[in-house]
């Protein structure tokens, strides 16, 4: 069966659903992309087993047929293709590529042997994908890595009428981005932070319409479906540990404080949890880090407001970088009294994002 | 002692000695960077064993004092300065640095901690440095990189009456560019190829200053010397093994050689050679790959000369890649009658540059 199709709709096609696809996996039947011909054109997917992904785009093909073949060499091959036109011909078990003065017969596999994938055709809510990347992007870093309870490793969604929340924490530190959206589901869920920075790369504007069904999100954004495993467990009570008072606040560019810990982080003990010292009086903070190669120290002149006239804590400077990442303008940290208890970051120009740190126990 | 110099000019020469001194080893002398003041400027240097570097810059010193300090630490410091000016303020244990708003404290250490260093003052040869960057640009893919004969992994240079050759050579390949240039010199020397490296990067145009001592090379250009350890060892005879005479030769663009042959290679077996397959006839070249994925070819139009009317040859890919890559015009491949005897590359355009790659043995 012949197919042609401009050589760049596919590798952009090609391109994403390549990104979930596992290059070598103990189960062979991984690495391969499964290639679905039909009147409307060509359905590529493959999975992960966290992530399912499917992406369609249209194409002139007459008549119908599933084939599965490697998906990193099938890459490869459209990557170098010359011409700006490929040209499939499709047969039982080979497919031919041509493109230009270049030719490749490359093996097919019975589609029997690729992951047997189901994505849904209808999805009862919605979000406006700008906005929800936004959200995941903003919160993404504050999960842990590994080592931690699997929670821990997850985003939490909650779907609640009028509001959308995303959170997530590893226990020292947490963030959260509100969207006042409804998806039109009522129901909290926690998203692999892995899968959730996958779906980032892939929402591209418009809508991202939404299906949720037997410990599963489905997205669909623009030719592209994916289906997320979600995980089980419960999230912590993140709400009852923000605090609501603080002694002393000070506000101040983000980008300009985030580049003073960054230049005083370098002297600090890596040891030592990458530990950076803050003090506030006078409407001036000073950073200061201390360690085996010598001492640094940087003063900012801040906006100070509260009730207390002064206050010293110590924070992991990356920790502290990374709450600032999500800000562009200017920033506002508030310090609670004790060195057990968080900080809280806000974005002085987008109130739907708080951070919040806790410090490092000091003396 | 205070010292005031530009953040910009102190990091682009910091930027060069910092490349060479090794961030960790088992000597930790060697991490460390020595600083030299002068009522002239500063003079940082250091070292990795196998190429020592000086760089000098002018600077408003009062006096005169040497001293050693961790270089990765420095640079990382010096890099993240908020300001365009930097004061240096130095003590007999401690180097204080301030920019703006930010101060570092930098415990220093006795620099005769760091590694002795000797710069020639006085330089008899001298060749452009463009030309030579050029030369040693175009020959270094050539040089083995491990598990050989240590002169496999040195540049040989040929230094004559009115004409200096590179050479390098891994015994399956091999590349020479000619400069038609003097360098004040009669010699043949072999440098590591990993110093012509990083020779290359420091090469900024004018003259490349020339100094030849036991078993040493200095080659200084700009503000910066650096002193280049040589290889012992007897360079292979090569000139006997290029061959003269070609039953089949053909022209054609070096980049779309190189490209169809990076599009067939996907195919290749790469746990047999990387192999691909040539076939020329008829003034068509036909390039072919064959693999566990199936097989890709493609045919490219050339001009065919020599005696024979066609030859197949296979080779490895990488290898044919490689030799291509100093070309960026038209290019002719020259095929001796056997598949042990090499093929030459020349560059059309500029006769300076050979390269040989040996086939790979068929059948």
């Amino acid at each position: 069966m012949k197919v042609h199709v401009p050589k760049k709709t596919l590798a952009d096609t090609l391109a994403h659903v390549e990104r979930i696809i596992p290059n070598r996996s103990s189960n062979p039947g991984l690495s391969l992309l499964r290639v679905d011909l039909n009147p409307d054109g060509i359905v590529l997917s493959g999975s992960n087993m966290d992530i399912d992904i499917c992406a369609r785009f249209a194409a002139d093909v007459q008549g119908e047929g599933a084939y599965a073949l490697p998906a990193h060499v099938f890459s490869q091959v459209v990557r170098s293709l010359p011409g700006d036109l490929v040209e499939f011909d499709f047969t039982d078990n080979e497919l031919e590529i041509s493109s230009d003065t270049f030719a490749t017969r490359l093996q097919l596999t019975s589609p029997t042997s690729a992951p047997d994938l189901v994505f849904p055709t209808e999805f009862a809510g919605s979000l406006d994908a700008a906005a929800l990347e936004r959200a995941l992007t903003s919160v993404r870093y504050a999960a842990a890595v590994a080592d931690y309870q699997a929670v821990f490793r997850g985003v939490k969604v909650e779907l609640k009428d009028g509001k959308t929340r995303v959170v997530a924490t590893d226990g020292f530190r947490l963030a959260y981005y509100d969207l006042e959206l409804s998806s039109g589901f009522e129901r909290d869920i926690i998203v692999p932070a892995r899968s959730v920075e996958e779906l980032t790369r892939m929402l591209s504007g418009g809508d991202a319409r939404l299906h949720l069904a037997d410990g599963q999100l489905s997205v669909a954004n623009g030719a592209i479906v994916v289906n997320l495993k979600l995980m089980e467990g419960s999230f912590p009570d993140y709400e009852r540990v923000i605090p609501k008072n603080f002694p002393v606040s000070a506000t101040f560019a983000a980008k300009a404080l985030s580049d003073a810990v960054s230049r005083v982080a370098v002297m600090a003990d890596k040891t030592a949890n990458n530990r950076v010292d803050m003090f506030i009086k006078d409407g001036t903070l000073q950073i200061m880090a201390e360690g085996g190669y010598g001492r640094a120290q940087e003063a900012l002149a801040v906006l100070q407001e509260g009730p207390d006239p002064e206050i010293a804590l110590a924070y992991n400077a990356r920790y502290l970088m990374d709450a600032l990442g999500p800000v562009s303008g200017d920033v506002r940290l508030s310090f609670s009294g004790t060195s057990s208890a968080p900080s809280v970051v806000v974005d002085m120009n987008d109130p739907c994002y708080l951070a919040m740190v806790v410090p490092l126990r000091t003396g």
